[in-house]
């Protein structure tokens, strides 16, 4: 990492970068209010810090040995020290200004008509962007794999509908992009590109999702420990995006006998990643519990811990979705679900946080 | 499970009894407001339920396989229709009755002076119950096993204290019962035993525990499922104790790379439970996350899912505790915890819980 | 799925295929000794069965609900009773024909010279197959990537030296396929293309590998059980691809208190997947247990578990090694691995099998 | 640990030893060929090395960190540099003498006249000691929890049939100790005490059974890391019982999607365990497993894996089990088992093995 001075030249900056990529590194430059750092994207031991340290206009030149040091709080600290979260916009919503955001709508778009009443249903509820997915990742390919298996056309009608209805209720949208052919496509059509859990270690699809500059929401995998959640966010970043929304969803569920759950919703998570990161992050409970019954109280939970939103499933009529009827809430539970979270997040934010 | 008419005599439940007895199993009896039901403890598969319809009083046998069934919602239901939890009293406190109670104090007593300053603190802070730990499992039998370690004087000295102080500040007191050999004692002193996480399965102490007929917090052992947890709850009530209390503090943590914390915080068990049985359940947040920094926010994270209560170690000065220094919280932090859990209570009792 | 009468013709079965996707499902032909069996690939909910039966030529229709029923071992029953594993040839080698295979080799390609001479070490110490990464995956954008991060070039290159060597010592080759953009260039330069654990769910990535008619190996993610396994080896069968290898490579590590190894080594899976499927599975002890001192033995329980075969990490210098130089073998260690297993090999299958 | 000259006397060892006990650490002597070590039990930051190095006989004391050092190899080796694996004499059978021994008999005891048919059985097989439960741990206080569950007579009757039996067939026995309570009785009857996998981290009872003097087998933890596996062996020798066999029987499942097994097998603990300590290990394919049709392969397995024996559940008509029918193996079964293992422990043990 190399700290500029405050006075340095936007020569001397971009004469620092050119030396980097002499030792077969990538540079990642962020400027701040009070000066400007390069981070270094790939192996640090094999720059010369001495020789970068007498560049001109160079401050400091170290090593920061940590798989994930762009999207580190440490590293954003230098540029903000007072900076809590950075804030992701997402059309005219501000993800991790402070209040909570609310994603909502069905697993999978189905049909113009089903996604128009889900997408009213859920604006009245309170939600602030609209989820729908067309091309979906199953456990089984023999299962409902979305309209984006319908071809290119299908897909780029269901995506169609998608913006066109967000663009009715006034909501940004969002949809998971499976794999690297789709990127291109569902960039046009999105606000918010989702990679899945299933896909959180695949560093080309995050590389290529990157590149498009638009919001990224990285779910993390269910097999995932933070440290790596945080590593593969920072493939993200290492192509110049910083637009990463994080997104908790369970990771495997383990223990002798049944626990009644889909996943086990690592709630502890929130807090590690605020504080290890800026990254704002989401808590799908939808996926992580798989039960309506306990989307309620694991919404609640999750805001309580420090969630800078949620990611819920919704249905008029649950039980007819074609993906995951068993885990969706109807608008009008998904209000009382919202109205409830707000609150809790006004009682959580006035009390001043027990830090360390 | 044998339910009695409602106008069943003592001498028919006594014959029904005694007709249990005869098939080699034992009978738990619950008397509820309108009806009385009789458990049956032991493999069900010996009984001949028609047999049992017939007898005089009986309004209906039936067979019913699950490892918990004591302990079951559906079993108190036909009880008491309307109970949402069956409270459990120590002393002036009430546990499950609507309002979350809180336990704190040190890990483990060092001394009368430690104990009464942290007691005073904690007290202060708005805890309802003092808890000490006296016999303490380690995992190296090199480390601090508590005052329990120096004989049969070193640990009635501690308990002593523990019960001295837990009255002058009206608190009543809790300890953790490590082995067979300490029931007795132990019983003697405190208004609760704790099972701890690693006894869990240990059915010998929880039959030795139950017989004391005082009120049992029993820990989830943190490689266990919600099934095995209540499972083991029903070697208590199969000795006819109903008073327990449950409490989750993190199951063995899953996934490659680090998390960051002792254990993942199964925050999702705590309405699970609560829909699988009419238990209060606590939640410990010092133990499963195993960090300071994160107590405030899965406290909060705990009673918005549902926990009765919650359990959490505090000391005045953490970095002087001989065990789990760096989990402690002080009085102070413990006060604002407490309050913002309180309100956050009322947030959550106050909405129409959305339920299936 | 559909199974034809022995003498139904050509017309009869192109007939029912064409009424399958009628219903909008795709047919997978097999065709055995004595009878041709069509299996469904999607939802089967949507056929009407009974319309199936009496089709012309049709001997039975009948729903399969499993998410692996093409790569299940009873579709392939019907198609060869005798059948205790369906082999895949890979130039000159048979894999599942008996006879334990080993693949080994460098974990990373660094170079033509570093190629060559561990290509002749482990060709001397008896592998049959040559192995050699030349995309990487890895958990840090910071680290290593392979020559296949050199652009497009450097990738080729890389390639061109696998295969040119393989051809020397008369190995086929195997590299991994990290992203769907990498399939056509390395499909022209290998034997066998293998999806890496961490790619075990990409779906998009499995039907583009399965789609260039290679054999394929698939790695089992170490976050998925040995039914998701099947449940992807199934996607890349529904391409019509069944030259499908799979691969035991360990499983995320659990429990309190460390277990000095990288993963879990699941070796039970192996009999597993041999009753569960007609496929060839290998196990990975390199990576499975992360530690050069443990290759020996677990490479002996794994042949003695009934794999097919193992893969090896060799480097004549493991210290030189750029990517997980502590778990290389040298070749003269990977000699003594291969003779031990040959001979365990006899012992395990001259012995009547205990089965039931 | 302090470490003796060579030329030492008594009167030095006990002057040491009392200095020990001043500083409220326990001492632990072994006595090896050439030189006599005395391990600390307790908090060794309590003591003040350099007072001890200059006590007369004193070579070295130092500090050793590890939450196991009485039975970690390191220590061993001081006594005996040559020593791979310190033996167990149980009546005639040595475990870890470098032969593989095989415990086999039912789960639990049911009468005389099932113990008697099995023993015959399992003797003919080649079985070495013989094993039958007597107190249960069960999962559900519903189930069958063993003869001992019929109060003292019960027990002591089944006790009585097991020593019985094994005397008529030669072959010492052993049953697990399932309470504190349980230790006198069972250590009357039995030549080895099992402490099961749920109990491995109940201190108080480990610490009963060790101060039998009687050799104990120590089951491992179904959440229990190797680290902690072995700190809890640890609070047997802390007792001065040296006399430990440890059994690796299968950690929690973890992964999405089913596995087929009831545990995970965790194989690569062996040869870990062996590395870290001279204490020989055994295998339970049964629990482990919990299918039948998986015990010959995992017990080859195992052996290849460096296994001192394996302990395997056997009746003539598994499905008359009472307890676990669905993972006994009958006496043929167990027969070719045996003879497989015994062929591979010799191909393995040929080998020089590959080590670092």
């Amino acid at each position: 990492m190399i700290i500029m001075k405050a006075d340095a030249t936007e020569e001397e900056v971009a004469n620092v970068i050119k030396e980097v990529y002499k030792f077969g590194l990538r540079a990642d430059v962020s400027r701040g209010e009070f000066r400007t750092v390069i981070g270094l994207v790939g192996d640090e031991r094999k720059i010369p810090f001495s020789h970068f340290a007498v560049l001109p206009g160079v401050k400091e030149a170290m090593m920061v040995e940590t798989p994930y040091k762009l999207v580190n709080r440490e590293y954003n600290k230098l540029l903000d020290a007072e900076c809590d979260c950075r804030p992701v916009k997402v059309g005219n919503v501000t993800i991790g200004g402070g209040d909570p955001v609310f994603i909502a709508g069905p697993c999978a778009v189905e049909s113009k008509e089903q996604l128009l009443r889900i997408a009213e249903g859920v604006k009245k509820a309170g939600a602030d962007i609209l989820r729908g997915g067309v091309f979906k990742p199953r456990s089984s390919v023999h299962s409902f794999q979305g309209l984006g298996a319908n071809g290119k056309e299908g897909a780029e009608e269901a995506l169609f509908w998608l913006r066109d209805v967000g663009r009715k209720f006034e909501m940004p949208v969002i949809t998971e992009v499976r794999g690297e052919s789709q990127v291109d496509l569902i960039a046009e059509y999105v606000d918010v590109l989702q990679v899945g859990a299933r896909n959180m270690y695949n560093q080309d699809l995050l590389a290529a999702v990157a590149r498009t500059g638009k919001p990224v929401m990285l779910k993390r995998h269910f097999g995932a420990g933070v440290e790596e959640f945080l590593s593969f966010a920072e493939y993200i970043a290492a192509e110049g995006n910083k637009n990463i929304i994080l997104c908790e969803r369970g990771i495997v569920p383990v223990g002798k006998g049944k626990s009644y759950t889909r996943y086990t919703f690592d709630l502890a998570a929130i807090p590690v990643v605020r504080k290890e990161t800026y990254l704002p992050i989401f808590a799908d409970p939808s996926h992580a519990t798989g039960r309506r019954d306990l989307i309620y109280s694991m919404s609640c939970a999750a805001i309580s811990a420090g969630a800078s939103g949620l990611m819920i499933e919704a249905h008029y009529n649950p039980a007819e979705s074609l993906v995951d009827s068993q885990q969706m809430v109807t608008p009008d539970e998904l209000k009382e679900i919202i109205d409830a979270c707000r609150k809790i997040h006004q009682v959580v934010s006035l009390a001043s946080r027990v830090k360390h």
